[in-house]
């Protein structure tokens, strides 16, 4: 299949014109700036670029959008509210939950997504049949939906340090790290079967997480990082959302969250510290090696802060960018945001500049998820392309000016046309081809409603 | 004209099911809640809210939207690169650049806008044959558009204290005050004429505007406060955008912008301070009586910072949004993100509160471009309503669970489904019903460019 692109970043500053691409089982196969149109290449107008990576999501809190703004209250507030959405999830519910709030994404032009799961037990903390029952849902939902998935299979054991998880927890522990990796040995397998031909990129991924420090012990999180290790997998946790975090670990173990994920050997470079936000000076060379995971709009909300963008690029650190709460699905949103609270929190422009924006958006969280070769748009690459048009409001008169530049800074979801996930186009004229995505989201969001 | 809306915002924090509301000579005439569908009653599903109050306007800068945000610098580097976009503009340039722009303020929901018009003369400063031939483009532009206008003419003297204009800003300066009040009365009368009949209320108001403390010295601010007085008109001015002219006021006056505007007798309650960002402690009293337009997307972009709106809402003051710079058009966006940079800058959810953020959407931009009867569902009020579906991928599975705070929280531009101004509908199904908005606005882009 060739594609003759408008125009298309290939990488830098700027937006290349005139691009074809030639994409053969699942990969890109070639590509020539600077071309004429062909008979034999389909015409994509407007800008196309590497699809998003959403390094971050939390699927089930979409059923929160909109209802848990206008309160009063803090973070701590914020998650005793979304602890009461999990009551109507199981299997069932949550497989047609997050299949709709997937296709959004690939609406919106997220191509692939680490959905950083914990929701593994049913209500009371008993286990499914097959104990892998959500995980194995999540990695349907993503199939369904047509999008890359990194099953971030998350060990969460306590309620806090020394705390033993309340009734909602109970969801997510497994009782001791241990157990987790048993489970998570047996779902992957599964996830090998899931991930499509041997010679394609995988279309499903597995990857493991430390929650937090909150609520996985230092020792727990060691077995964790080994298992992380002796599978070569993505390794995320939350990590310094909130003050409150570095204040109780200071407290317990004399150390930063930073400083005990090190010590645990979490870090380095396939490992990804999610928020950041409240980092401590020395912890910047200890996340420097590896990633980190900003989520702009679900910080912003929950009050947490403006992550330092700036002092984890100084100290080497990849960024990309997440979904996480999901109460915004859009990830030109997300990506701008990186510089503009920058911009914010410094008084100056141009922090991040626009080529590396382009990174954040795209390769950082590939490599983050377990795809390192994804993110761009160059031969051998996962054949995962959005295509942007120019002829909305928000990007009319100017975006053929600079088309990076509007497409960073202009652009939103609704302005995405076109998206191609492993050479096959999910998303066309704006629109999901499988999914009616509205109708979905509300008829999921009230079954899971129906069901607490 | 009878409308039922599925919910309609009718003042504090909930919106109410069921809403009919009745409309007569371009007026707001009878508004019933808890009310059944009838025959003779258009059917509005999703929410319908007043319309967006644009406060703060510059209508030229949609030219620089996606082209001047990659770059490094701060402020006073992009004026440089605005003031480069001024070249192509005459009359009639403006006029189709200005109606394309206000056409995409009608799509995103906006029903009055309040353009701060400096761009008065001919490159070199020389007069056109109407000294208002400026502001006459527009007011017409507006009247094309199908929106309500304040052309707050800007009285814009100087380049910085104690320094001539430059090339760029001869443009703006009338010579002095005195010159500035004989122009603008001479366009009082014709604004009259453009404002409808007179038993309803007027399409068009004339404000007047101290550009700031930079461009307009002490007494000549005096003279601008005295012919808005004199007129009842609103008075707006730039106030304390950035720290350096704090500074500047400081060493060439002893006093802060607002300390001097309000020596000036410009302060009070139909003055509106624009940004306000950088306010002294004791600068809030004296603000507290009148209106601050918080431009947050804007303010973000120029690397401002974040404007005091708790502190203003504590002193008393009413607070609303405008769109500024035009990068952005979403009042939406403004309008959440009033209270969603609260957070970054608190720490703490629900600073501002639902109620008072559909306050700041609407009843007090009205109020500050001299409509104190607009921005509300209640009889007398002028009938400029706009309607939010539910149906959008945004909007789906959450927003019938609280139509308000997710209009606030997760819709956006894109949303809006219907705008209606004075009883007329501008815009049905999402597009405006006399200007194709993406053409136009490329088209005369095109035509600014080719013109400089």
């Amino acid at each position: 299949m060739k594609l003759w692109c408008e125009y298309a970043w290939l990488g830098g500053e700027q937006a290349d014109a005139g691009v074809t691409i030639g994409v053969q089982g699942g990969k890109v196969v070639s590509v020539e700036p600077d071309t004429r149109p062909t008979d034999d290449a389909e015409r994509l107008p407007g800008l196309t670029v590497p699809g998003f990576a959403n390094a971050h999501s939390h699927a089930f809190q979409r059923i929160l959008r909109g209802r848990t703004h206008t309160g009063r209250g803090d973070f701590w507030t914020w998650r005793r509210q979304m602890y009461s959405a999990l009551a109507g999830l199981d299997p069932d519910t949550y497989l047609a939950l997050a299949t709709a709030t997937f296709a959004e994404m690939a609406e919106a032009g997220i191509t692939v997504v680490g959905e950083f799961h914990y929701v593994h037990h049913a209500p009371g903390g008993g286990r499914y049949e097959d104990p892998n029952a959500m995980g194995l849902a999540m990695l349907e939902a993503a199939r369904r939906a047509g999008i890359r998935i990194a099953l971030i299979d998350t060990c969460y054991l306590h309620g806090g340090i020394d705390t033993p998880p309340d009734e909602a927890q109970t969801r997510f522990s497994d009782g001791d790290a241990e157990a987790w990796a048993e489970r998570v040995d047996r779902i992957s397998g599964q996830v090998d079967q899931l991930s499509g031909p041997a010679e394609e990129p995988p279309m499903a991924r597995l990857g493991a997480a430390i929650h937090s420090l909150r609520a996985v012990d230092p020792g727990s999180a060691a077995r964790v990082a080994e298992w992380a290790d002796a599978h070569q997998a993505p390794l995320h946790a939350h990590v310094s959302e909130q003050p409150a975090e570095n204040e109780t670990c200071r407290e317990a173990y004399g150390a930063t969250p930073s400083e005990l994920l090190e010590a645990a050997g979490a870090t380095g470079p396939r490992f990804t510290a999610v928020h950041a936000t409240h980092l401590e000076a020395e912890d910047f060379p200890r996340l420097g090696q590896g990633g980190v995971c900003l989520c702009p709009t679900t910080e912003r909300d929950l009050a947490d802060g403006i992550g330092p963008a700036r002092g984890l690029l100084e100290a080497g650190a990849s960024i990309s960018i997440g979904t996480d709460s999901n109460a915004v699905i859009d990830p030109f949103e997300e990506t701008r945001a990186v510089e503009m609270d920058q911009r914010l929190a410094t008084g100056e422009r141009g922090v991040v500049g626009c080529g590396r924006l382009m990174e954040i958006a795209s390769p950082a969280g590939y490599r983050q998820l377990g795809w390192p070769e994804g993110g761009r748009i160059t031969p051998g690459a996962p054949a995962d392309l959005v295509t942007v048009g120019f002829d909305s409001v928000r990007m009319a008169g100017t975006a053929r000016k600079d088309p990076a530049g509007s497409l960073l800074f202009a652009a939103g979801a609704a302005d995405v046309q076109r998206v191609m996930v492993a050479g096959e186009t999910i998303v066309a004229e704006g629109r999901h081809r499988q999914v009616d995505v509205a109708d979905e989201l509300s008829a999921s969001i009230e079954a899971v409603e129906e069901n607490s």
